[in-house]
């Protein structure tokens, strides 16, 4: 589906709230499962924190994976003046969640950043909390809302219609989640597919906020229907 | 001035949201200190947790400080129908939080029991993340809402005025958290004073939604101007 994408001509972005490795890693992944896809084709949440952070001149004080830090590495993370939150892992022990904690309440007006707020996510050894659940902790000990650069945030979507050079109206989101894909995706001014594969659930066809422009029951199905409307 | 409340015939109950120790250990260190208080004398929420399990038939997965568990000796843990969260220190491991998640969004209607909703308290190695933001967590993935047991919650002060033997207008209550203490006693149809020690901040006399019926300097001045009052 990827390749008659390519092939038709049109623009391809994907656009992942993967926060456990960097887009090296995670294209590396692909690339090995067969997918002809290259770093520049990749939106993920750490390259949109770094911008946000570069033009706010925002210092970090990084609780994410060990394996996202690189995409952080031109960053100036001396004498921290936020915090960045990803889906750290085993990296959200009690010690580093309290060292973020006070690095926050110390700061006159504490910045969280967060790179998604999911709240659990499904490994072979069974459920995990995601980055959201320890977002919510922060949240609340601090008395502040975080801000959240991954799917669904607006600015999201706007980085990677930037990246394809095309305005929201001749783009189109395919995706199986109803709230940070399709949702996320028509607040920006996009048209949305939900695929029925992956995380769909029958129940999202009844979402009280979110409905998609259309259901298809997968990627190719999405790739027939857009290709056929060229 | 707890001498002097007894000295005068007047009942006595400490209210604490202590979930780090038993009673036992609790009472241990306040006689250490030259205090003379007995276990009876002490409401505490784990007890009142302990109450509310067997009443509801409920077997509790414990995410505790290790100190704690000997309150919940009596208490059938085979099974588990619900969680029960406490201050757990060092238990908070994101081995132990995402054990605590996996009964939870495992249960067809996930109960959740706090021992507490605090936000953070004062180590003398610094400041720690209390009890209520790892609630805070939990309740967002799995989607639900905490049952709190400890302080402000009304059934804690009425476990302690049925100790007390006594209605809550002939009770009073003196603490230093504004809304903890004063905003939960008072909604439990009791008087209570704010002492200008310990918790106090002066930004409390303008709290929003929580004025208590007194302030005194201190714990002696409340007792004097109680026994003037007799």
């Amino acid at each position: 589906s990827l390749h008659r994408i390519k092939a038709s001509g049109l623009k391809l972005q994907l656009c992942t709230n993967e926060t456990q490795a960097t887009r090296e890693n995670f294209v590396r992944k692909l690339r090995a499962l067969g997918f002809d896809v290259s770093v520049a084709e990749v939106t993920a949440p750490a390259p949109a924190a770094c911008r946000l952070l570069r033009e706010r001149g925002l210092r970090p004080h990084l609780l994410v994976h060990d394996d996202l830090v690189p995409e952080f590495a031109e960053v100036d993370k001396t004498n921290p003046n936020c915090v960045v939150l990803g889906d750290a892992a085993e990296n959200f022990t009690y010690a580093n969640l309290n060292e973020a904690f006070r690095l926050l309440i110390g700061m006159e007006k504490p910045v969280l950043i967060s790179l998604g707020k999911g709240r659990y996510y499904k490994e072979t050894d069974g459920l995990k909390l995601d980055v959201g659940a320890y977002m919510k902790a922060l949240e609340y000990a601090c008395d502040v809302q975080a801000e959240v650069v991954g799917k669904p945030a607006k600015r999201f979507f706007e980085s990677a219609l930037a990246e394809l050079g095309v305005p929201p109206e001749q783009a189109i989101m395919i995706g199986d989640d109803i709230v940070n894909d399709v949702g996320g995706a028509q607040q920006c001014g996009m048209r949305a597919l939900q695929v029925r594969t992956g995380k769909y659930r029958p129940s999202d066809e009844n979402h009280p906020e979110v409905k998609p422009d259309a259901y298809v029951n997968n990627l190719a199905e999405a790739v027939d229907i857009i290709l056929q409307h060229l």
